[in-house]
């Protein structure tokens, strides 16, 4: 059964059968709607996840709710199981979602200016007021919506999306199933001067930028291109909001990247690392595989795979932690001091 | 009288009469110009609020200056007295403000390219290379300036103001008298995904925005829709630049949030809210009303109405302020500890 | 001779004598890229300035390196001996960012608005779909990338360089030979409000922003107008990514403010400051020429002359550094404190 083609309104059955679910109640409901637990109302389907929030789910007024298996029976409520919840209810989601594509035109608009030796692929989609440099290469199926600026050389895989107000400079490679949201610039110029006779001489950005299938690129963000050789996101890596990522730093496969997180120059991040919001990474070290840091951090060191740690200078979690609570305790530790060198007078 | 049919040159008694204040000297002076007490030059009006500056009002050579009821008066100056002299200065500041909007032309620039269905309301203008989506509405009296993407059935209330190359995806709700600044994002994805066999997988965001009046929006900013639901600005609320705002966060009214704070998703912040400039929120929790936050502290715990904090992890302000001295002490307290040790064999 | 005219393939003879420098091995070596020294392979060019790395050079299989005059021999590699290699190199990728010149046309695109009263030097190249409002004056030789919004009565300078999808919002001032990135926003309105009655009324901003020769601005960089007055950006003065300058700000000649730095309103910072990554400055203060301030410190006071300082709040760098190592010691300091407390029982 294809999700795809699946538009709500829909039975609570017919939900059952696209997430290989088990139905516990009324399965000829009709859903029209997708929402969270506590705004539901009749002929939504919302989840429980988390158990902590099962005294919602009694309380909401969805007309069938997700639950896992071994959640216990509720009372007049019809229940979808699954195995996973929160991946079950996000394919829902998908089918609200897929019903937004409908909209969208499979066509270059009028308006769009494509330069010489443009290669499209079947299918492809691009918004009024875009403009499409020379020997750009976009494959099948990618959409890019209005406003957007695509530079020399730059090639976008398929089945892409690129929002409104998209920048991508020259030579730019970007992958297959790759999201990219609106104001998002990439492949500008790396942050390079040298000192000379008392000025500071720009030092030329000639490299690129290659971003690998599935990655996708928050709002704002800013990825520049290498000064020479490449900036490269791996596989399946998901970049929030108004981050910023230097010239020459290579960041590994499905790593997280959380809002406003700065990344100095050359640094190299590995596999399914979380940089949460506001970190800040100095450059020319090495994050290894599956590291935590936690929100505004600042690593000022490289970090050996599967630590997790937080606060400036960023450190083992646990001992910041300690010392933030001992930080609590400075006043008294303060006053003791002084009651000891008085009693020892 | 209407202060916005009001343009410089304007004499002196016609300014004070527009603000309600009381002339101190000559009536009859032209003034051609607004600016600082510092800056200004014969011609221009000034205005003196915090009595910290006395001296720089002594030694200003602008023509008129606005100071309080109570201001002593200065052998040589044209005075305008007034209840509240900076928020007197500011409606002066209106008078050049509304001459500039003299040259916007209310009408939609024939490159704007409109949707099928789109309802505008009278005078509204739209500049060149807009791109308005299928069934948008927009009120009477909003501008909107060239670059800008409106997503389909986004709403803008009357009298908004939208600056060049915003992006508003679809279905955002907008109220009146809302300004958005040049580049920013509303209506973008929420950063969420599911892991599940190896991957992560993206949690379609299928909710929406609202933005109630009066509302102003920085430049560059981001606020994300909802996963599902509404992430809600309320009415008043002001935000700087570079600003982060995540899915399902629900702001109060009359905020302040400074340039780039990143507030994570599910937050909800109460009324009358300060934060200060790079101050970050963990997701999910509470700040209450009146509450202040320092500028970079990192609020980890919900926060009490009326509460000031500063700080990593955010702590009461007073608190947070008494550590920060003691720990300049550290190194004296380390020493002093040593020698008692010393002194105990 | 004219760097400007030199197109890869090159000779590392001809290379040599563009850099100024002397050729140590085969001289007829033809090169056709640029690279780093890990990098690169037969054909390419690649320097070394730090010794550190002299053994990549010794592995490295670029066809020629650039090194200083007192690095030793390497057995079979062709070295160009220059003063300041960092430098030479930097040269050496002028050329291929010469070529890149080579794709602009020198002409205003048809679909390019022009207003009323702009005034054009030669040679200005300006992209698709930009919008310049009236009265707008962009000097000899500078080139505007599609997309971009340049506001009423601006003026850019000669051989300026503005990517795609930048706002200059009117009466904003831009000097010559300066680069803006991709969405970057300039002459956005200042945050500023007032209270009266229970509300916060918007302080018209009015005022300008001045960017003096040499500037460059990184992408989605935001800086604002002032409210009365200028903010000034001083000559040569490098802008990273994604930051925000307050209204008002006054910046000195030659600083670097590396990416996400936030200053806000009225700040003034002198000549050759460097602000690293993620600083944050408040309003009123005054930063002294040669300040060095470490990354994600929140400056808090005014600094002088040639201070280093780092941390929250600010303080001496070295000072900072005692504190965070003795913070390290805190959980040994307090067990030392309960042990001395036991025994004087």
């Amino acid at each position: 059964m294809n999700k795809e083609n699946l538009r709500f309104p829909l039975k609570v059955k017919e939900i059952a059968q696209a997430i290989n679910g088990l139905v516990e109640g009324e399965e000829e409901i009709i859903i029209r709607n997708v929402t969270g637990l506590k705004e539901a109302s009749a002929g939504d389907i919302s989840f429980l996840s988390n158990p902590k929030y099962i005294e919602d789910l009694a309380t909401s007024r969805a007309s069938a709710i997700i639950v896992s298996h071994d959640l216990k029976s509720i009372k007049d409520k019809t229940l979808i199981r699954v195995k996973n919840p929160y991946f079950a209810f996000s394919q829902v989601l998908d089918i609200v979602s897929s019903a937004k594509q409908d909209y969208i035109t499979k066509e270059v608009h009028k308006t769009c200016l494509l330069g010489e030796g443009v290669i499209l692929g079947e299918n492809v989609a691009i918004g009024a007021y875009c403009v499409i440099e020379n020997e750009v290469e976009i494959g099948e199926g990618t959409v890019i919506y209005p406003g957007c600026y695509i530079g020399r050389k730059s090639k976008i895989g398929a089945k892409s999306l690129i929002y409104a107000n998209v920048t991508v400079r020259e030579e730019v490679s970007i992958g297959n199933e790759v999201i990219i949201h609106c104001g998002a610039v990439i492949g500008n110029d790396g942050f390079g001067f040298v000192p000379s006779q008392g000025k500071h001489y720009k030092i030329p950005q000639i490299g690129r930028v290659v971003i690998e299938d599935e990655v996708e690129i928050g709002a704002n963000t800013t990825i520049d291109r290498a000064t020479c050789g490449v900036t490269h996101i791996g596989r399946g890596t998901k970049i929030d909001n108004l981050v910023q990522i230097a010239h020459n730093v290579k960041i590994g496969k499905n790593c997280f990247i959380i809002a406003q997180v700065g990344i100095s120059g050359s640094t190299r991040i590995g596999d399914n690392v979380t940089l949460a919001g506001q970190v800040g990474v100095v450059g020319h070290i090495s994050i290894g595989d599956k590291v935590i840091v936690g929100a505004q951090a600042g690593v000022t060191h490289s970090i050996p795979a599967q630590a997790v740690v937080s606060g400036y200078p960023a450190r083992p979690h646990q001992k910041a932690k300690k010392i933030n609570a001992l930080m609590q305790k400075l006043p008294e530790m303060y006053k003791e001091i002084q009651e000891i060198k008085k009693k020892m007078k």
